[in-house]
């Protein structure tokens, strides 16, 4: 029996129609598909009839499928000379463990292909209605994980001093800590945001400054997962919502 | 005469199945279609058979159709109620001067969306196979334009400093002065790679280390538009083209 093969499939922040051409044709084409748990569910009707779907959750810092399990079935199934899909949230290739079951799989002799979507980080700023970049303000933008692997913190003053637009990764449960580490180095008045489920019908973001995002985001229930945002770039849609006098809490219509 | 509005749309790196389902949707929805330089003319297949285009190259330092100019063209198709549709390559709220675009359009009273696409630098880490962001090396990335307004440079050191992979935009024609500056704290060793033309059939793709990725990309010709991408993370691929003993220089089948 010929090897199978992998393609990892970049499912956007949510909405189906964030999904690239490529990564539906993907899904179309798979005899398994895999899936993490804050994908869009609505995309198992992209599969064709005979495909198997298995759930693969594991969600921030709570491993309910652990990684070596799910590498482990990826390689069985591509062994079986099955075409496996593997489907992330956002972009695979950002924060999404895609280093190691790259490698994993290759070391297996098991090809992969890679499907690029829409990081969250990305619908945040659309959601916002922002360029994360823009240039009055900075000459680029820092993703970056606030969930290491060994529980210890980013070098949150180094970030800070670098002037660009930083968008923070899985922090929005210890935005009280993130928020006043990065204040060390920034002022208190520095733009910030959170855009909670970016991308999805269930979108919420709050704008604020730094000196506040966290007592803002405890008021009004904006937590995990949510993207946030801080620098001056981000400050052109605080900009605007204070111009149009609406609340801080505002929640787009899909 | 109800003003129209204006939807700033991301085209991805080239290739059109790169486009989201809502890029092509806006795309069909459009009266009139400001057009940027890099992105593939196969575009306007997409579009309804009334639609204008209307091309508005801009390219790096050489501006062939002034910003000024473009602002002016987008304000009056919508004041004349049209609904335009901006199409920039990759995302465009990535280093895609949208910020200037959005504040003006709004200044205007002119309603604004936005939709996301896939930046050629995440095409650029598919080209190689490697996540932006593999944890065994970084906490992030960083990305970053060569290409600052006032021609001074970014603080490579402060950048370099942060452990993060680079993904540096608009730096290939500048590359051996980036990377001997890059080289004043990083060890030459430390794995680079550009890619030109990422996601889409004129892709080429050069892994090196920082000490010769300038020689290597004068020797093979690898030149604008380009991205370069610096880092451990980086290092993957390389180690996979040593082991397959590839040469340095691919071309990726379309």
């Amino acid at each position: 029996m010929n090897t199978g093969k992998v393609t990892l499939v970049s499912a956007g922040p949510g909405d189906l129609d964030l999904l690239t051409f490529r990564a539906a044709k993907a899904i179309a084409a798979g005899d398994v598909l895999l899936i993490d748990d804050l994908v869009n569910e609505e995309i198992t009707t992209l599969k064709s009839a005979h495909a198997r779907v298995v759930k693969v959750g594991k969600r921030g810092g709570c491993k309910s499928t652990p990684q070596a399990f799910i590498q482990r079935l990826m390689r069985r199934y591509a062994l079986q000379g099955k075409h496996v899909v593997r489907i992330k949230g956002g972009d695979a290739l950002l924060f999404g463990r895609a280093g190691e079951e790259i490698a994993d799989l290759r070391h297996a002799g098991i090809a992969v292909e890679i499907v690029n979507g829409i990081s969250s980080g990305f619908a945040a700023a659309a959601a916002l209605g922002v360029s994360l970049t823009h240039r009055d303000h900075c000459q680029g933008v820092i993703f970056v994980t606030a969930h290491l692997r060994d529980n210890t913190e980013p070098d949150w003053a180094a970030l800070a001093a670098t002037g660009m637009t930083l968008a923070i990764y899985m922090g929005a449960s210890r935005i009280d800590s993130i928020s006043e580490a990065l204040s060390r180095t920034l002022t208190p008045d520095t733009p910030a945001a959170v855009v909670q489920w970016a991308g999805t019908s269930r979108e919420k973001r709050l704008c604020a400054t730094l000196g506040d995002i966290a007592a803002c985001a405890a008021e009004q229930h904006v937590a995990s997962p949510a993207v946030i945002l801080v620098g001056g770039a981000i400050g052109e849609a605080m900009a605007q919502v204070s111009a149009r006098s609406e609340p801080m809490l505002q929640r787009l219509s899909a």
